[in-house]
């Protein structure tokens, strides 16, 4: 069986040589590692990068690297680069603050788009921090949070109808993998003359998101999972072309002003995507993000999200194989899984831990999830079926049962 | 009379020796750098900090690094870091975000903690970024703001009297290095029940600022001028002990919460300065700062303001001989003076090319402001006399007149 499973990676491997890009990437040597959906892996080149920016941009040249480097334009430049990967055109992105910050924005302007409505509509199973931010710009602003997970959204959407202010979802559920219908949900907001916002941390990079083809209104996602941009790597915000003159975001930095440098005493929103910066851009992480994308050269995203469901389905594959008994938490159809595949265990944490031991990295969440995020650039499916293999040596074995994996870190 | 500068230049560095950390700092060789009030200079270690954030905590040992090195601390390690340089106990400052962030959420929670009042008082000098976020926040918060001067400051405050949520101040003037009384204003924000915040980002590392000492209520600043962190470097927010149960900032971000990894469905602030956290930190510039402030090892803040009295002191001296003619817009009496000293000229931005061409680096403020800054660390008194004696050179010369200064860039 696994000699076949073996066989079957092998092929799989050649079929899709051309999306290898291990080559990009410097990781440990005798690491799986499947935790990119958390901390993407350093891509080759932005150890160099940003020795460049320490030593010469910063230490050599000072300040005239807001001019000679383009430090200015960062903003704008990577976050055009992210914008190629989600399908936005030019001048929809910007690089900017943190996925929070990003999120609360984004609420709080839809809410002014949107004047005399009061829902917003949001994923109970949301990544925390959005549910956290959405109801505290929702307070903010006046309006009332439903909480309905993304299966029932286009049902409730057209119930609240012209109540409605915004539908804001992540593409995908960051414990259980599942992919939801950004197209299905956004052509229902509209429907009811409403905005949808889409949370893109667990899918830039992996998916064909095609925020433009859509007709997504607004975006935010970070840079540091799947865009190898770094520990803490800053996050960006998409407002389609069409909804800029009205975008008015409550943070008005001087960084979003018109004319920055002229010191006005107003505030006076830039054209363009630019009023979404607020203050002096966080260069270090931003410019190590735009090394960190040249991994994708080339790389459309179609067939990044081609490889990713490669390597989850021969996973799901191995799997059914070598562990049937997992309870496997992630949905099997192609159009339903992100590019992670998630298990349930009664002691996840100390499952995650005992694979770690042996060299396969990913991660639990509460409460019951063993998390494994498959980035497709440096993942194989000789990778793939390895992690299988350890996964059932682990459960098989029972080697979760021993004593040092049974605390559980505060973080990971 | 240039000899005997010279004289007084070698014996103030010599009195002062004890305090020239210019071997901390990887300055360009035939650089004079008067703009560590725009971008401080990099200094020893960091590079090498940098790397090993890049080679080893991401990319050898990847998420583990949220534990192993610390990651997840660095914002309270850093913000306590900063905190001893504006005189304020552990456990008052967090590093986050940008500055303009942090004051919004200091004017919102300001407007919470002071129900029923309506007016926030702030310099309608004030960098921009200070103008646009307080009117923003005031917006939000439904507050009406004022724009006094701080040489007003106390009698409005009387007036505005039980009316008053917030006195919302810059140390120092951006533009001119004025240094207002914190204490003063401080202690006349209380006798009318208010709050007073202040903005540090030309006082944090050269002033003793003494935020526990007077009293103050809220403070913010950046780290990338006198606190050497590099470009962008994220901000800092202190908020007294006395007042951090009931800081309510909107800006409610998971980072920010009691128990962030429990994934809990609802907001619950975290005790302590960390509700002032939100997202995700920017890392790769947080551990650079971290790196850089040791450029602070063992230096006082009294004797880096002692330092920093005597670079701008002597540097006022030096004009006064050289280029007596000028119009200085820094007061002259030490105890309104930041580290900084600003001359006038109709051609000012011209002046400033001029020097930069010369190897003196300082910048140039709307409309007609030659802007020096003297980061003590790194400056000697011959600096400063050297200084001078360019800036008489250009102005003799009419240098500045040259056709190719005559264009103004975007930014300096």
């Amino acid at each position: 069986m696994t000699s076949a499973l073996t066989e079957r990676a092998r092929e799989l491997d050649v079929l899709h040589a051309a999306t290898d890009f291990r080559g990009r990437f410097r990781l440990p040597a005798g690491v799986i590692y499947l935790d990119g959906n958390s901390l993407g892996a350093l891509p080759q080149g932005v150890a160099e990068a940003v020795a460049d920016v320490v030593h010469r941009q910063w230490g050599n040249d000072l300040i005239a690297s807001w001019n000679d480097a383009g430090w200015w334009q960062a903003p704008a430049r990577v976050g055009d680069a992210i914008g190629a990967l989600i399908g936005a055109a030019p001048g929809q992105v910007v690089c900017t603050d943190s996925t929070s910050v990003n999120l609360y924005k984004a609420v709080v302007a839809a809410a002014r788009m949107r004047p005399g409505r009061r829902v917003v509509l949001t994923d109970p199973d949301s990544f925390p921090t959005d549910l956290y931010v959405t109801d505290a710009a929702a307070r903010d602003a006046g309006l009332v949070v439903e909480r309905v997970s993304p299966a029932d959204a286009v049902a409730r959407i057209a119930q609240v109808g012209d109540d409605l202010v915004l539908a804001s979802y992540s593409s995908v559920d960051y414990r259980t993998g599942e992919l939801w219908d950004l197209a299905e949900i956004t052509r229902a907001a509209h429907e009811v003359g409403a905005l949808a916002c889409w949370d893109l941390c667990h899918s830039a990079g992996v998916l064909d998101v095609g925020l433009d083809e859509h007709g997504a209104d607004l975006a935010v996602g970070c840079g540091y999972k799947y865009l190898n941009g770094g520990p803490g790597a800053p996050a960006f915000i998409y407002v389609a072309h069409r909804h800029q003159d009205d975008f008015d975001q409550p943070l008005s930095g001087w960084n979003g002003h018109a004319t920055p440098f002229a010191m006005a005493p107003h505030f006076v929103p830039a054209p363009g995507i630019t009023r979404a910066r607020v203050g002096t851009p966080p260069l270090m992480g931003m410019l190590a993000l735009e090394a960190a994308l040249k991994a994708y050269d080339g790389v459309d995203p179609a067939a990044a999200r081609e490889r990713s469901l490669s390597l989850t389905g021969f996973f799901l594959e191995c799997l059914d194989v070598l562990v049937p008994e997992l309870d496997v938490a992630t949905p099997r159809e192609d159009a339903r899984r992100g590019s992670q595949v998630s298990v349930r265990h009664p002691q996840a944490y100390a499952v995650v831990q005992a694979l770690i031991a042996r060299g396969v990295v990913g991660d639990f969440r509460e409460s019951d999830i063993v998390r494994l995020g498959f980035a497709p650039l440096y993942l194989t499916h000789g990778d793939v079926l390895a992690a299988a293999e350890h996964l059932r040596a682990v459960i098989e074995g029972r080697a979760f049962e021993r004593e040092q994996f049974t605390t559980r870190a505060t973080v990971t």
